[in-house]
């Protein structure tokens, strides 16, 4: 069985493996204050373009977004989300258990527009009665989003702009990060997101690394004491410097940029093997992870060798499936799948 | 300028006054331990045809919603609950400061049906990762709504029911109960409420008291230390003596009913009057909140001695508008809007 | 019986009544947006000295206390307040319940001095892991104390100067802030409050009025958007009004101070009946709460005609308890009061 | 220089590099689904007596406190610790912002007795207001605790004891569990964790592993949907086997107990080192922690080729400081310390 099922299913790239085993003898002091960590930092930091960036090791992705968002609001201030958006849709309410309500809108293909954010704050703004709502303050997006979508630099600049307007926070959810900088069609860079966003993160453990995101705090309100809520929030690790140690295998040559185009690329073949077969999109998704509509009998027949996620039924007769190209996936395995495909 | 804004712009009915001055020279025992919350909750048992059933009294509709939420629910719970839920969309997130998400669903004219409960409820139940979603574990409904419709009993008893098979407990905001129970189209009681509910409230605030909220509790499971929920949440009136008083003079001779019941014979003569002026409803409600669509020049003229509600444009030319009776309106001021709307 | 086991067990003082009455066929807005609470927020800043003081009326103390941390301090910082600080011994965890922790202090006479809060908060500013401790950020104490004791001007200035020093909010919970400005021994004025001071509040519940707090925010930074923080506490009254005419006719003639120092000469009179009768006291009050230790035999004597609240034993044959006078206590039962332990 | 500052200086034991390299070509399901999860908990099971005993990884001791203590409170409940537990002392208030208060006891070396907690317990149950303070309904202790210092069994089956007879859950931070049980004045067995408490947990990265605790929940009401609680707290790692892996290899054949056996070893050599030099121990400890009272001199000298922790002054001139072995720790480092101390 081969698995596309999603982009962590393997440990790690051979490079983090290698760097984890150079260093086991050496010993670093604790809780990302280390020399790798630092090191890491000033790689990343070249990326985009902000000397005065604060960057940040954390293990996950659910931990990395409620740790900001709950640093970043007060009590009765909400966060605006896709409906789709990871911190609504799959974190069993971890930003409501900071006390903050997450203000849904409506998304198409997983993304929100400027317009959509607008309304919302200024809706805030004429309210006569505000204190009996929530302060819409921050913005959450994902890049690329859980349908695989991307944002257009068109659109960041714009939700930028009117964050900017409405003194709304806006922060990037980067746990595909890579997948959506080494797409086709991505037109944005880090040094984009540095200048457009308050935060924004690398994600590590879906591009490559046994685990860790690598978060990016632009704006200067949101840094200080923020290693307090790191720790608050059970999200420091004790040996830090193996969190730096691979962000630094990742980004002192590329490496992270490189593999996960790679992945990017296999996905597109997949994705043409679909279209070649007739296979509906379910979204158009330029990135890692491809979602089709397939009938029962092409679903069963895909089972029978390859794992992949069941995203939800259509009709009686057909369903919504999810295959995930990863730094791991291998050209054997991508031709293994595109093969079938065209046997279906 | 004649109030017909809201059912909370006038302090108490008289004889909550009298009874205040009554007792003004008496000295009583703290936090609800004394004998006239005693005795109010002797004369609301007898509504209620269940003898284990617990009374407290809070202060307020807000408090008394989060304090039942976050007592009830485990952190990774969730609370059901309409769009239009006064918990959602009136209460500045106070529920998710509790760390609870609200697990929204669109109503219609405010209220949520048995089958789309059922529908989140099995969703759990069948999901093979509900660890990465809250488990829905309350329902709270509003009786009446805020747009002042009522459940049917049978509506009730479907809602019961689901909440029954899929071990949910059924939470009903009676902020404004006595308006529901006094309507015409009623056919729910008290004692239908206690056996079908998990905990509600008799509003006091918009009912005739200067304020306060009379929570039942009916399951056991909720009982257990609810008092320390009460004094956690800021809940706990010193002298609670003040919240049994009006609530004894409000129940023990029927005074609650009758006062409410009254309110909605007026609100039905105002239905009445846009109805026959041709002015549409935007809800059709038997209660004692009106909406209606009005024109812009009907607005300003019903503006010129009349105090409403404006909820929201309709179009360019037209604003849904909101007309509430309550426990202080008398027959004089309807007679005046009722004359002012035929000569709209 | 007469009752002096404390100063909330009586409803109002009569002139609340009255006013009651004489507003009850008036109707008002809601939510403590009214005239009323202008103009009390009017006469109670002419004892400020202070015109960009913002003013709020919440119902209890509790409630008071929890929102106004919660409001002023991050997720990671703490408050620090004596051991029998009200915040820590009395109310339910409810600060704790917004996710800060009590920083306590063992007080001397329920008081803190300023040399303790610069220790702790040298502590934190020269911790070279400060991100593994909470950060102390604002300073709890009441005036008076939950002993009747007073800090006087001096202390006052030292606590004061020590919070701006190291940027720690200052707060006084002034739920008997009557009593505390009515004692003989005061040398603070609300002036002193406002000049050195965040926040204080003036209670009412224990001073006159049905129930209410009045919060007095000095400090610019926590002003902004507190009525959200007032809203999604459950501690806004709908019927805001009731606040605001209780303290309008507390504050408008100076009635507040002239029943509190009342009920202070009380307390001195029955602090004299038990030193002449050679029963000490507990610790040395100079305002309406008398903390004395007395035999068994004599606490069964008081106890046939008093009821007084038992703080704990002392030894085998020996009792603490708290007599209270209020601004309800009258010159008859201080008399019997004092004869009776003349008579012990 | 050599690092004796703390027990997670080092990656990890070589084991356990080697069990990543060779399973990582391997691809697993996720969030701690997986056969090495699985696998783990077997191995770990045979030392518990107690089938029925759920086991989960989490990433850190942190997020492992506050998830259990979270878990098993209702928001009105504290947990007890010794002042110097490290949920109070060095977690950034981490169960407070889950909302919960911790109530303190002064520690004797860093241990609490069952007597105390009687004592706690008692006068909740004997209150007749209870509900104006918080709960206890959990014990925290660590083994070994903050400063080395182990409970004996007779202590634990006392304190379990009082535990069960107030309904209050025992749970065990066992962030040094290995070198707890290693100690040569150890009596206890994992067995007896398993029968006398609620929850405890065997700590992995100061024990050898990158990373991770294993959480042994015995208590069947704490372990419904505790998976939830994980996930909410930011505590499932996505690649869960990579958590199941390493408790596997420590874990299948013993490595665990040998290799903080060892350590604890070295540690003794260290101790009877000072002693012999006559340098007081700060606390008599028989695990890897060692807390020893030097001149500034003596400091001064040692730190000119180890790196330890400075725990506080204890006069002018003389100074705490703390010395850790652990797994990485070797036969040379040892000599190297102990000669220099001879040195002294």
């Amino acid at each position: 069985m081969i698995r596309f099922n999603n982009d962590y299913n393997h440990g790690a790239h051979p490079q983090i493996l290698k760097a984890l085993a150079e260093t086991n003898d050496q010993s670093y002091c604790g809780y990302g204050l280390d020399s790798l960590c630092q090191k890491a930092s000033e790689e990343i930091k070249k990326y985009l373009d902000c000397p005065t960036a604060a960057i940040h090791y954390l293990v996950g992705g659910t931990q990395t977004n409620y740790t900001v968002i709950a640093a970043a609001l007060r009590p009765y201030q909400s966060v605006i989300s896709a409906e789709s958006g990871h911190i609504h849709a799959h974190e069993t309410g971890a930003v409501e258990n900071t006390g903050h309500k997450i203000h849904t809108l409506p998304g198409k293909d997983g993304k929100i527009t400027a317009a959509q954010i607008e309304a919302v704050a200024a809706d805030y703004a004429e309210s006569t009665i505000p204190e009996h709502i929530t302060q819409p303050k921050m913005v959450y997006i994902s890049f690329p989003t859980e349908y695989g979508t991307l944002y257009s630099l068109n659109e960041l600049e714009a939700i930028s702009s009117v964050c900017r307007k409405y003194d709304l926070y806006l922060f990037v959810d980067g746990a595909r990060m890579g997948y959506g900088l080494g797409s086709v069609k991505n037109d944005v860079s880090l040094s984009d997101l540095a200048r457009l966003t308050d935060a924004f993160y690398l994600g590590g453990t879906k591009c490559g690394t046994l685990f860790g995101e690598a978060l990016v705090i632009l704006n200067p309100k949101l840094q200080p004491d923020f290693r307090s809520c790191i720790k608050q929030n059970g999200a420091m690790l004790a040996k830090g410097w193996l969190l730096g140690l691979q962000f630094y295998t990742m980004f002192r040559d590329g490496l992270y940029f490189k593999i996960t185009r790679k992945a990017d690329e296999y996905a597109m073949r997949i994705k043409e093997a679909f279209a070649e077969k007739g296979i509906p999109a379910y979204i158009e998704s330029f990135t890692n992870q491809q979602f089709v509509v397939v009938t029962n009998r092409q679903k069963e027949q895909l089972a029978e060798n390859f794992i992949f996620e069941f995203e939800g039924k259509i009709d009686e007769d057909h369903s919504c499936i999810r295959f995930c190209t990863s730094w791991s996936t291998t050209e054997e395995e991508v031709r293994a799948l595109t093969e079938e495909i065209r046997r279906l």
